[in-house]
């Protein structure tokens, strides 16, 4: 089940898609899905029904807004003006969780799982003490220029990245495990051997970009996904 | 069920001991559950009757020989000994896998899993280019002094690693990803964090020796393992 969910940041008007699994008719734990640097796309769509099969309310994002998506200008701009603005960027997550909460499909317990862009906005969600039981960056940058102070972090944290992405290089993964140790955070890494960035792109071939699928890593990083949302969300019990 | 495993390498002669989970009446994948600095002791034996309950035929072998565990000196000149010399590491451990394969109820398909001395040893068998299909190290060193070379790993790697090991540092960490990388070798590894050396022993209170259990990290890693075995071995076929 799937239907268009529109929603705001303060003035700015965003167009979530919802998705849910027919064979769940209880409220169930949430998830927020978030696209990556293309907007909401058919990769982010795919993505937030492949989490809805798995028994979570899951809605689809949008972090940019009317008239963004498909301008390459406009794209650059607004991600840009988040990175740099962590509020900026936290409010408009924010935002997408509430339209998330006030669906009556959704339960107890929520999380973030963000691919590319999406992985450092679920970062910087959980960065700034959210109230989320789980945050999830699937091949998303991990460097910021707000580390979280101890015990900011309240969510659990999972980072799934792969070993030879060109945009995250392995510095930027020990700065990471080290800020992540500072804060005293619950964390957890995965890095996926031969996987490049974008591993999650099925129709991604390999090219200058540095994007390639890579189904062993795509495959995997699902996989303990769903292990790590079933310990923050404990659907279980919804 | 489980019962005492006499075998040998060369001279020397090992006494391992085989778990099988009752409720599998036909031939399993094998796995070598490889024990640590401590020889064959109760964490061995209690991770090996966890993997038998998993559906393995799981042999916990025997790498020190009589006479060595208890007698700390001998203890520490044999691990010596094998890790100065890979090549004997490896016929030791090799003799482990055969014995494990001549146990009727030991079906195709054979991986090893190890715990700090023994997940070096678990590497360093995969860095050989043993035949198995995977090769799993748990709080184990990573760092050695023949890397692997191009293609020569045959074996699924997967290491789970305590972002806090005062014995495993980041550089290992770091020097093991691009040892990896180089041989082409299908490899993953999983940080958790918090958890220090040793995060599976659970009588281990945290002192200086920086070990201490940790129990997130445990079932993460047992489920991370699980999952792994699952696509290595492909026990339903079995």
């Amino acid at each position: 089940m799937a239907r268009d969910l529109p929603y705001a940041d303060g003035d700015v008007r965003l167009h979530g898609r919802f998705f849910r699994d027919e064979t769940h008719d209880t409220p169930r734990p949430g998830v927020l899905l978030i696209h990556g640097g293309a907007g909401l796309d058919d990769h982010a769509r795919d993505q937030a029904r492949r989490y809805a099969e798995l028994g979570y309310a899951v809605l689809a994002c949008d972090m940019f807004g009317e008239g963004v998506r498909g301008d390459r200008e406009r794209t650059i701009a607004t991600i840009m003006a988040m990175r740099d603005d962590p509020g900026r960027l936290v409010r408009r997550a924010q935002a997408g969780l509430d339209a998330l909460a006030q669906c009556p499909e959704t339960g107890a317990g929520r999380a973030a799982v963000g691919f590319c862009f999406g992985g450092m906005a679920a970062l910087t969600l959980a960065r700034s003490g959210a109230d989320l039981a789980g945050a999830v960056s699937v091949h998303g940058s991990l460097a910021t220029t707000r580390p979280a102070g101890t015990g900011a972090v309240k969510a659990k944290i999972l980072v799934c990245h792969g070993a030879v992405d060109p945009h995250v290089p392995m510095d930027d993964v020990v700065a990471f495990a080290e800020e992540m140790t500072n804060a005293d955070a619950d964390w957890q890494l995965a890095v996926y051997g031969r996987a490049r960035h974008g591993f999650t792109h099925r129709d991604a071939a390999p090219g200058s970009d540095g994007v390639a699928y890579d189904q062993p890593a795509d495959e995997r990083s699902f996989a303990a996904i769903g292990t790590f949302l079933a310990e923050a969300l404990n659907p279980g019990r919804g």
